[in-house]
C-alpha cells in the first residue's frame, strides 16, 4: 500500500514495518525535513504524489509499504499480565479507526481489534488519521467480535461494551466488580439472561485484570449479540440536548478513566 | 449559510436558530423520515443537493439557516456559579472544531469561545462534524485569547491550558488548588514568571470555581501568550510512542475528567 502524510510515512520508517518501506517521494521542501535525513526520496512534484496514492491530504510525501502487519488476536490478550485491548465493533470511518488507534497508543494500550471484513481494514486514510500510531500499535483482525469476547474472558478479562446509551438511568447500578456480582459471576456470567441497563464508565474497578472496551459504530451502537457477550455495558454521563457522544471522544474519556485507575499518572 | 448532514439539520430545527431556517430540500428516501414531518420540505435529487450546499456529504438533506447566532463572552463567563468553558486557540480543522463543540455539549459545557477570525468560524462543516451539537451550544467569539482568559479570571474562574507536552515530566508538581499555591496565587498569579511545567491533568481541584480550559491548535499548541495567561498548564499521561494526543480526544479525556470531579455520575 502506499501510505502518505507527514506523521504516517515518519512513524511507518520507525515503527513495526519499517523494514517493508520501499520506494519514498516527497517534494522538494518536505524532502528538507530533517526526519527524512539519511531516507532515499524521489523528488517529485505535489501532483506526482498526489497520484502515486489518490490523496490530496499528502502533505508532500508519500511510501510504498508491505500490507498492514497484524497480529494474531492471541497477542492481544497475552501482553503482560493485565492487557487493555480495544475492540470496534463495525466502526468503519477511517478517521474513527485512526483516531481511536491513536488515543489508544497514546494510553498504552496492549492492542486493538477490528472485525475481519474488508470494510474495517487499516488503510492509508486510517494510517494517516492515526498519526501513524498504526505503527507502533499491535492491530488484530478477528473473525467474529462475539467469540474473540468469551476467549478474552476464558484469558481472565473482563469486558466492558460501551452504550450508547446515557448512564443517567442506570446510576444506581451496581459495579461488575463489587463482591455479589463477582460471586455471581463465577457461577457463570452472560447466562442468557437479557442484557442489563448500563452501568457508569467509572464505577468498574479496572484494576487487577486483563480489560476489554468494546466500541460500537455510531448511530447503531453495538450489536445485541456483542452486547451481550460483554460482562458489563457502560456509558458516559450526558447533560447536552444531543443524544450522543463520538465514538472516539468516548473511547478517550473510558481510556483515560481505566488508565487513571491503573495509576497511570502516580 | 446552507447547513447539512441529518443530524446538522435535524438539531438546526430545534435549536437556537430555529426561526431562522428557510428552505428545506431532501430527497424522497429523506423526506419519508420521521423527524422530517410537518417540516416543509422540497423534494430534489442528490445532485441538486449537494449543488446547494456545496458538499457530498450531505446524507439527503440540507436547510437554509440564518448565521451562526453566537454569543457574548460575558454570556459565557456569567452562565451560573460556577462555569465551564473551553477556549479554542487556533483550533481551525473543522473535524476538531466540530468534534469538541460536540463532547462540550455533552458533557455540559457553559459554552465554547473561539478566536473572532474568519478561519475559526462555525461553518456548515463544523456544524455537521459536531452532529448538530453546535445549535444548542454556546459559542462566543473573542477578539484575543488572553484577554479573555484576563476576563474570565477576573470573573473568578480558574484558567487551565491543555499542554502537547507529556505530563510525565512534571508529575510530582503541586496543584494550583493546594494551599500553598493558592496563597502564592493570591499574591498575583503569572506574575512575568516564566511558564510552569504542566501538571497531570487530574491533578487539579476543578470544584468551587469556574474552571476555563484552553486547548492548542495540534502541532503547536498553544501560543506563549496564551499558555502564559492560564493559571496552571495541564497534560495527559502518554504511554505510547506518538508524540501526543489528537487535540479532541484530549477535551474529551480532560472534560469528562472535570465532570466526574464535579458530580457527573454521583
Amino acid at each position: 500500500m502506499i501510505l502518505y502524510g507527514r506523521n504516517a510515512v515518519l512513524e511507518a520508517l520507525r515503527g513495526r514495518r519499517a523494514k517493508s518501506i520501499g520506494e519514498v517521494w516527497a517534494t522538494q521542501a518536505t524532502a528538507r525535513e530533517p526526519w527524512l535525513r539519511g531516507v532515499r526520496v524521489h523528488a517529485s512534484s505535489a501532483t506526482d504524489i498526489e497520484r502515486h496514492c489518490g490523496s490530496s491530504a499528502h502533505q508532500g510525501v508519500c511510501a510504498q509499504a508491505g500490507g498492514y502487519p497484524y497480529v494474531s488476536a492471541d497477542e492481544l490478550l497475552l501482553a503482560g499480565p493485565e492487557p487493555l485491548v480495544v475492540v470496534l465493533d463495525e466502526v468503519q470511518d477511517p478517521q474513527n479507526l485512526g483516531s481511536i488507534c491513536r488515543t489508544a497508543e497514546c494510553a498504552g494500550c496492549s492492542g486493538v481489534a477490528i472485525p475481519e471484513r474488508r470494510a474495517d481494514e487499516v488503510t492509508p486514510a486510517a494510517c494517516k488519521a492515526s498519526a501513524g500510531a498504526v505503527e507502533h500499535l499491535r492491530i488484530a483482525r478477528v473473525r467474529n467480535v462475539a467469540d474473540f469476547l468469551e476467549q478474552a474472558r476464558a484469558a481472565g478479562c473482563w469486558c466492558y461494551g460501551a452504550s450508547a446509551e446515557s448512564a443517567e438511568r442506570a446510576r444506581n447500578s451496581r459495579s461488575p466488580r463489587s463482591a455479589e456480582s463477582a460471586a455471581s459471576a463465577c457461577g457463570g456470567r452472560n447466562d442468557g439472561t437479557p442484557a442489563r441497563a448500563p452501568i457508569p464508565y467509572d464505577a468498574p474497578d479496572y484494576r487487577g485484570a486483563g480489560v476489554v472496551l468494546v466500541l460500537g459504530s455510531e448511530g447503531r451502537g453495538l450489536r445485541p449479540r456483542v452486547a451481550k457477550a460483554c460482562d458489563e455495558l457502560i456509558a458516559l454521563p450526558l447533560r447536552g440536548r444531543v443524544e450522543s457522544l463520538g465514538v472516539s471522544a468516548a473511547a478517550a474519556a473510558i481510556l483515560y478513566e481505566i488508565l487513571q485507575q491503573r495509576g497511570g499518572d502516580t
